[in-house]
Order: structure tokens, then C-alpha cells, then sequence
């Protein structure tokens, strides 16, 4: 119930992100995006598709992404990591890849998913960065969004509150010969 | 004995696949292999070889598992991983390798399993990937077997089931701009 | 001359993607993106800049690129690799990175883009994928302009007839037991 | 004309492996499969198919290939080498999988080929292996035709001639304190 | 109070060496760079900047670095990197870089941080070797410093008590044909 | 005093082999070189000693070894990993490298200790070989010695009895389809 | 003769900065260290040395280097490239370490170079970073001379011309929608 | 003929080493062995085996190569690289193993040698490097050869006249500020 006073438009809300997941054990890695996402209010929907299991749905669901409302897609995989790639075929949406470290530390589906052959590009983040891959997917919506786009710098200004508060914890580190 | 109730034909099964390791610590991985096999009722062998420390054993193994009904072979082997290369140069039966996460990440295993010379070929699967050792196997010997061939497409089949599990579990997942 | 003549706005074009590199060495690879945003018919302009050499320049153009009307920005670069972090660090337009393959096979410029801390994300692409990137940059820009949405679809079709022709060729290999 | 006095069956011939490769830049490393089917007289047929830019026609042609009556399918494929596996997900055939050499040492390919999920395997060989997956593909069609069975076993056998020349070859090697 | 009893001219000190991280994350890794200066009596200064999060900082930091009296720097960064080869970038006072492992076993880090293109060294350490970046320094301060050299000297002997130490120990290993 | 009781000649044994190692963190590792040594009834020593912290002594050493009667000599090394290829630089003796795990997983160990340059060879055995070493230490002691030949020839016989207990272990694993 | 006119006082210098290198082979990467520091109008010696095949060279080199007024060794070497820590260990001295790319791309050597135990650094520059390692050394040199200091800011100012030439001739590059 | 005169004996030999390659194409590698056991006079024979195509071959050749007087044998081999562990399971003589360069820059041929399970040691050189190889099993033998010493010793100061000419080349390279 509490949900619906902090946001009630929900019910009319349309996705705008995509994000998707081969399995809820990506789940811990995967919801940084959501998080960043909800930040940015920018809705968004979740859902798992294995590029290996359910090709049928996966096809559906790139092939009917924009008519859908989707401007861009986040999809997370590991090892093989083919699910990013496979719908970035499938759409002329833009799907961010975000490699997930399930073997090999990673190495493997990073690899799976940066090295697209021509035509097909998939934008990778680095291994877990489903971070980074909510804001990339901010900043591609705020292209044509002023408010996002604001947002988005503001966003980035807030990083810098990180560095302050680490600084001040730096000051009481103590050494005799520490200047400052 | 309610063992023999389950598969009272026990006693007169040939074993069709053979699954071989080289030491009991591989058993943990090499299982996966085994309950696949045994989820497809295929009859099956495990033994415990090696390349190094019982080179007539293997000999002897591989050159007479075809005529012992063997059909597919299955070797797992970590770090420099001979085992199944080694069968492989003295059978004609295909052999598939599970390269074992024991140093490396795997990464020596695989490679030392994958890449055979010319003109002895071992199936390779990924690191710990017996599981997956066990469905090819099946899919090797479904190549003359309608009933198999059916078995492993309701296999295939039942794969979808984990993500639309997979997608329940995610409905719970909750955001003010989660869509669905 | 005859090049008015085949675009005659190009005087009161303004670029909408920026494509950087670090030196002229990297123009073979990067050149392929501006063949791609020239076929979409995307304005753009091709410039050197160096994080390391020219800093005060880097953060003159990133600081100044939303302004000036860019939406999409590409930058190459081999090695260490940092140009495409550090204008990504400063704007919030989506930044692309091609690492280029200068040493290592290009190992090190992946993982020197890819791996970018959370909250500054570079959108990578294959190693030398420089086609992709301008692909990527279309698609970007297409978010919001069903014209060039429109143009990105029928490119993804046109992927198809290489195959095609593929197949075409692939029909003269001769074999006794070649069946097509 | 002279090539279907060689084989005058030709035109009844049914193809029992398939080959599938995404480009013809693929050829000279694939054609070793092909020489090796041809040379068991097992009728294959050889086709170009891209994941990533046929998805439709790899789909149409993974599920019908088991009632146009393949037996085993093998693709290769370079970089982030999606083919193999997303055929694999659309049959129950058993897939072999050749990783090309087109990037980083084909080290790529033979990750994004090999570390498939659980539930999906891909056959994997060696870097441009591909004489060795029609091998495989021959050892596997063997598993019911003991005809075939007996073409591999001589095929191995023949192998050891290489090393009969070899030795001989190295014979006329000479050094003072060299006995043999 | 009793830390300027130890050490009552801090307040006059001025820093010498300026370790530089971009995180309070890497401060258990960065504090052996701390402790060996301490030890050395050389008066250094612990700053977070970020090469992507405040990248004003930085250039302000790296130019006013010399006039401030810092000798060298020792920047400390993970994953991309990039903090290292910023600041070499805007300034002439020799910058040693740590690559932190925080992902890839800090193999992404190391070349990030080694791999400079030509005209900006950085000076890299191992992966997490904050104590040498440490030395390191003093070696460089040493250079016009003769009392620091006999520091650095008499540094090197005492890392030989420490073998000594260990043979003490393995003198207490117990084998009946150990002969020492 | 039971320790003389059991090897009574203790006082008057000369060491023929020598396991050096850099630090005795490193101890665990080493150990099982000892134990191997100690079961073939070889008179050995340990000792610690560092390329870096104490190049005299390791000259010293490997200056000495010859005529103290050493007649191979096995060096652990993690990291950068000089050690047995400096004392290799300095004897004509055998010298048996173990790469030790302490970074990236032993790479960087086993790459510095294997790639030596033409002239100095290191034996060089697996990451964390240890027991290896001692085995191929015992070996090369062997080829002037028959009953240490026997020893060892007995010692790869008795490899076998752990496939044969594994055996036994594996025939309690229980499925429906085992058919052993 | 016409050298001597250049620098008449040639025969007074004292060589300031030591590059060392383990043969001739390496002299076309290492050269690059000697013209940069020709450039700065640093003295300098070249010396062919080697870790293994002439340690008490090496030994008498390095110990002897501070009173022969050598202010920083630059160490080149590819494979185990044991020379630049066996240097280090031996002077307290600032050693510069190149990684020269002989095998493995240079991965060997940067590894052997980079990973120095705790104690021992060596400032490792990038893969043949001759150039680099030369800048370095006098980056070192400039923190105790302010002309040197001059002289190196200039050069890094002057790298920027590099780029302005590179944005000249990108501005020769024509594509009808390229705006500048 | 005149080969008889230099070594007249040579109808007596018989071989102390074995080298063993799987092809002729590694003969360009491994005859650097052969050159340096022919420098030392080392009787030795060179023979084409394969793990794969002659494993029955490669049995006998290992279990009698102690009793046909080999003291060390020397096994060359790339890719999954079986061959050395293969002939050091069925041997209590030395195994050296040469991993030659033929696919991943040796990268395979390494691990696949270097990282055999505990029991069976095999002494592994460094990639493509026979010469090593030759030099270790010299080494080997000469622990029960005192003339062999000499001539080890001999050839290891033989090395330092390398790095003599070396220097002498180097003093022809002319700059300015070069001080020797």
C-alpha cells in the first residue's frame, strides 16, 4: 500500500529500461541497476531471459522492445554471456552488456560481450558494473531529455561528495611525519 | 534393496557411457555428470583412472570399451589434464572432457584438454561443466535412439521452467519505478 | 567542389558526434567509425586530443561538448588507454570507448576502458570495434529521432545480405559429398 | 561433369552434418571439417549463418535440423563466437563448436564457445580445429553405424604413418654424437 | 598531545611526498606507503582524489604539486586506473603507481597503470605494493639527500635479519635427513 | 634423542640436496619437497635465502654447492620469483624451480622461473610442485645411483594404490542407472 | 671529430644515469631511453650486463654505482628478466625497469619486472618503454636540479604539438557529414 | 665419410639422451638440444613419438629407455602438449619438457607441461626454449661425471663472452652526452 502513496502514477507507467537477467543468482549484481534507475526515476521493468533456454521469448521480447517503449536495454551474463549479444541482434534498441564474474573472474563473459562482430555493438561496462550500467543507461535517455540530463549532471557532481567524506576520514589517520 | 525395486533390471545393464576421473576429489564436480545420466536412464559406469600413475589401466580401459558397449566417454582432469586426450588417442569412441577447476582457474585444464592435435579430437565443455558432459553424452547417443532423442527434447523443454521461476521471483522484487 | 555539390549544408552543419583519438596512428581503426556515422548521415567531427599530452584541451572539449551540440562521443585509444575514462569523468553525454589494439593484442586497452569505477561509465566496444562504435553512436542518437531509428533498422537488415552472398559462395565449394 | 562420375549418388544424397560458419572469411580454417567428412563419404552440407544477423534463418534452420535429418552440426565461429551456442539452444543435436582465430589469439572464441551454462553444452575442439570436429562429428555418426566405426579406426590408424615418415625424415638429421 | 612530543616540529613540516587514493577503500593497501616514509622521517601528506569523480582536484593537486615542495607522488588506484597517469600528466615530479587489486586479481590495474604511452611515465609498483612505492620514494628523495641514501642503505641491510630470522626457524624443521 | 635412534648416521651426513626458499611463509609449501626427500632417505638441507635481501649469500651458496657435496638443489620463489634462476646463474648444478603461489593466482611466478633466458635453465615444475620437485630431485640423484633408481621405480608403482582406493571409494557412489 | 665540437667537454662528463641491457638485441628498444637523455643533456653510460651470465659484473656494477655518481639505473629485459630486481637488490639507487617484448608478448617480462617483494622495488615503465623509462630517469634527476626540472617541463609541453599536428592532419580527412 | 673421421667411434655410441618431438615441423625448435648434446659430446638420438598417434610407441619407448642406457630424455611438444608427462608416467628417468610455441604463443604448451599432477614431475624450460633443454640434461648427467662438470662449468664462463662483444658493440654507439 505504502508503495503506491510514494509513487501512484505507477499503475500508468510505462518502462522506459529494460533490464534483464539470465537467472536470479544475478540478482545481487544486477539490482545496482534498478537502484540507480529508481534514482533517476526512469521506470523500468525486470525480467529474466536465457538467450540458451527461452530463445523463443528472447526474440519476443527484443524483436517488440520498442513499440514496447523501450529506449534501452541492460542485460547481464555470465561465462558464455551470449544474452546481451544475442538481443542486441534482435533490436535497434542500444543494450548495454554488464559481464558478470561467474567464472574465470569474469574474463570469459567479458570477452563474450565486448568482442560483437561488426554490426552488432553491444556497450559493455566492466565486470559487475550494473552500476555503471544504470547511469549509461540515464545518460542515453537524457539525449533527448533536458530533465534527465540534469539529473544526470547533478548525479555526477554528488560523486564528488565521496571524495570529501573520504578525505576527512584520511585526516585522522595519523603518522608522525603526516603533514596534514 | 529398495534400490533394486526402483531398477530391478540393474543387475543385467551394460553401462553405455563410461565416466571416468582421476581421483576422488573430482567427485564433487564429475557427479553432475552422473545424475544427469541416471535422470535420463541411461546406464553408466564411473571408474577412477589416471594418466600418469595407471597408464596400462587407461590402455586397457580404452582400447576395450568399445567392445565392452561403451558409447561415449566422459574424462574429467584438472591442471595439465592428459586423462582425456590420453583415452581419446586409444578409442574410437567419442570422448568428452570436463577440464576441473584444481589450479588456475581452470584455465590450465581447459586448454590443456581443448587443444589436441590434429586428428584427436576431445569434445570439450566448460570448466566444471560436468553437467553439461552428461547432456551431451545423452545427446551423442540419442543420434540413434527416437526415445532418447525425445528425452532429451523434454530436457531441453523443462529448461524454461527455471526462468519462469526465475521470473516469479523477480515480480517480488519492488521499486517506486519497477514497472512490473 | 564537387563535395558541396553531394552535401551543400554542410556549412551550417553542426556535429552531433565526436569522434576522438589520441594520435593519427589510431585513424586507420577509427576512421571506420565516421565511414558508419557518414552513412547515417549523422553529422560529426573527428579530432585529436590526449589525456595525457593535452589535458586542459580534453576537459575544455568535454566540459563544452553538451553545448555545443554533441550527443554522442567516441574516443579510441590504445595502451593504457585512459582518454575515453577521463572525458566520461567530465560531461554527461554517453561516451564510448574503442580500444585499439597497440600492445598486449589490445588486452590492455579493454581492460583500461572497461573497467571504469561506478559511477563513470564508458559504453566499450570490441577491440578496434570502431564500426560498432559508430553503429552504437546511431543508435544512441535514434532514441529520440524515428527518422534515423528507421535508418539503424534497415542498416541491421542490410547485415543479412552479406550472409546471403555468403551463401552464395559457399554454393562453389565443391565436395563428392557436398549435399547444396 | 567428372565430379558426379566420382559420386553419381550426388543428387539423392541427404546430408547428415552440417556446417555452419558466420562468414567466408571462415573458410580456410573450416574446410578441414569438410575435407574430413568428405573424405569418411559422410554427406554433409556447408551453409553461412550469422547469430547476429540472421537470427531468424539460424532459429528456422537449428530447429528443423534434426527432421531434415542432421546427426550432428558443426559451427565455428571468432571473437565473441555466439553461433555454436545459440544453435545448440534450439536443438537437440549434438553441436560442435570450432573457436576461430580473429582476435586476441582466438582465446575469445574459445571462452565464448566453451563456458556455455548449465543445460546447454557446446562440443568444443581446439583453436581453428576444425579437422578435428569433423573427426569428432565422424566418431559420433559411428556411435550406430559400425561401418563408419571401422573408417575411423583405420583413420587412426593412418595417423601413425605421419610419425613413420616423421622418423624417417629425422634420420637424415645429422650429428656427430647423434647415434641413430 | 603525546604525538607532538614525539615529533615537535609537525606543524612546521612541510610534505615532501604526496600519497594520492581514490577511495578510503584502499587505505589498508596505500598505509604501507604511509608507514615506510614514517619510518624514514620523510614528512608526506594522504589525499583521496579521483581521477573521474573530481577531476579539478586533481589537476589542481598534480599542478601546484612542485611549488607545494612535493618531491614525489605515490598514487594509488584499482581496476582502470587511471589516477596514476592523470596526474603524471600534470606534472614533472616523478609519480609511482600502485595498482590495487580490486578486481582480475589486479591485472586490470597493473596495466592500466604500466602501460603509459610514451612522453608520461608512471613508475609502477607490483600489484598492492604500496611499501615499495614507499621506498621507492625515499630512493628518489635520496638522490640529493645523502643522509637519506645511508637511510635507504642501512633499510636494505635490515632486510637481511629477516632471512636470518627464517633460517633460525627452519633450523627447528625436524627430518631425519635434514643435515642442518 | 629418539630422533638419533632413528637415523643414528645423522651427525656424519652430508647433504646432497638443497631446498632454498625465500621466506618461511613459504615453509607449508616447501615441506613436501622435504617429505618426499626424507621418505627416499636423501640427506638434504633447508635453507632461507632471498636474490634480493641476500645476493651475497646466495652467491656464496651457489658458489659452494659443488664441492659441499650438493647435487641438486630445489628453490621456491612467489612473485617476481629470482631466486632460482640466480642461483641457477651461479652452479653447475640442477636446479629445480617451484613457482609459489602468492600473486595472480602463481603465473607470474611460474613465467619468471620458466622463461630463462638461453644458457640457464631451471627445471621448472608446477605451481606450488613442491612434491614434484623433491620426486624429480630424487630422479636425477638416481641416474648414477641403482638403488635409488629401484626407490623410485617403486615410489610411481605405489601411485597406483591410490587410483585402486579411489576405485573402491567410487564403487559406494549409488544411482539407479550405475551399473558398478 | 665533428662530435667533439658538439660537446667539447665530452671528456669530463661523468655519466649520471647507467643503462643496462643483457645483449645488443635489446638495443633498438633501449636506444630510445639513450636519445631522451641525450635530449635533457644528461651524461650517460651504456653497458651491456647480464643476471645470468655475468652476475659478478652485475654485482661489481651495482655496487659500485652511487660513488661512480650514477644517480638512477635503467634496466632492460625481456623473458624472466631477472636483471633489473637482481640490480635493485644490490644498490639503493632508484632502478628503472623496461620490460622488453621478447616472448609473450612482454607479459613475462612485465610480470618479472613488476612484482618485486616487499623491500626490493624497480620503477617498471610499460613494455618497451625505453622512452619512458628515459624521461623517468630524469624526471628522478630534476627533483634535486632546477634546470633539469626547466627542461622537463618544456618536454612535456611540448608533446602537445604532437596532437596540434595530428588535429592538422585530421582536418585533411573529408566525409560529406563530417563538420570540421 | 669425413663425418666418420670426426668421430670415429660413432658406430659404438650408445645414446645417454633421448629426444623426442611429435613432428618434424618441431625440428627447427628442438634441434638446438640436439646442437648443445653434441657441443658437450653427449651421445643421443632423436625420435618422432606421439602421445596420440603412438601411444603404444611411446609405452615401449618409455619403459625401456632406462635399460637401453638413456640417462635424461628430452620431449618437445605445442598446444595441449601431452607428450613429456605421458613418457614421464612410464619412466624413473628425468623428463625434460620443451613447450614449443604453436598456438597461444606457447601460452598452452606451457601449463600443459609444467602443471602435471603430484607423482610425476616434469622439468620444464622455458617456451621454445630446447637449447635450455639440452644444457639442463648435460647438467643432469654430469652429476656422476666429473669431465661433464668441467665442461658445464666450461660452457656457462664460455656465456660471458657474449656479453663482452656485446659491450664492445656498444661502444661504437655514438651520442653526445654518452659517456662511454
Amino acid at each position: 500500500l505504502s508503495f503506491y502513496l510514494l509513487n501512484p502514477r505507477k499503475n500508468q507507467m510505462k518502462a522506459k529500461v529494460s533490464i534483464i537477467m539470465g537467472s536470479t543468482s544475478d540478482l545481487p549484481v544486477m539490482e545496482k541497476a534498478a537502484k540507480v534507475l529508481n534514482d533517476f526515476k526512469i521506470p523500468f521493468e525486470i525480467n529474466a531471459l536465457s538467450a540458451h533456454r527461452t530463445p523463443e521469448q528472447v526474440e519476443k521480447f527484443a524483436k517488440n522492445a520498442k513499440e514496447n517503449g523501450i529506449q534501452a536495454i541492460i542485460a547481464g551474463a555470465g561465462m558464455a554471456a551470449h544474452l546481451p549479444g544475442v538481443i542486441a541482434a534482435m533490436t535497434s534498441i542500444p543494450v548495454i552488456g554488464v559481464p558478470i564474474k561467474a567464472s574465470l573472474d569474469g574474463m570469459d563473459a567479458l570477452l563474450s560481450i565486448a568482442q560483437m562482430p561488426p554490426g552488432i555493438p553491444v556497450a559493455t561496462v566492466g565486470i559487475n558494473g550494473a552500476m555503471n550500467a544504470g547511469i549509461l543507461a540515464a545518460q542515453i535517455l537524457a539525449v533527448g531529455d533536458e530533465n534527465l540530463q540534469e539529473a544526470v549532471i547533478e548525479f555526477k557532481e554528488g560523486l564528488k561528495e565521496k571524495i570529501v567524506k573520504a578525505n576527512e576520514e584520511l585526516s585522522t589517520v595519523k603518522y608522525d611525519y603526516k603533514t596534514n
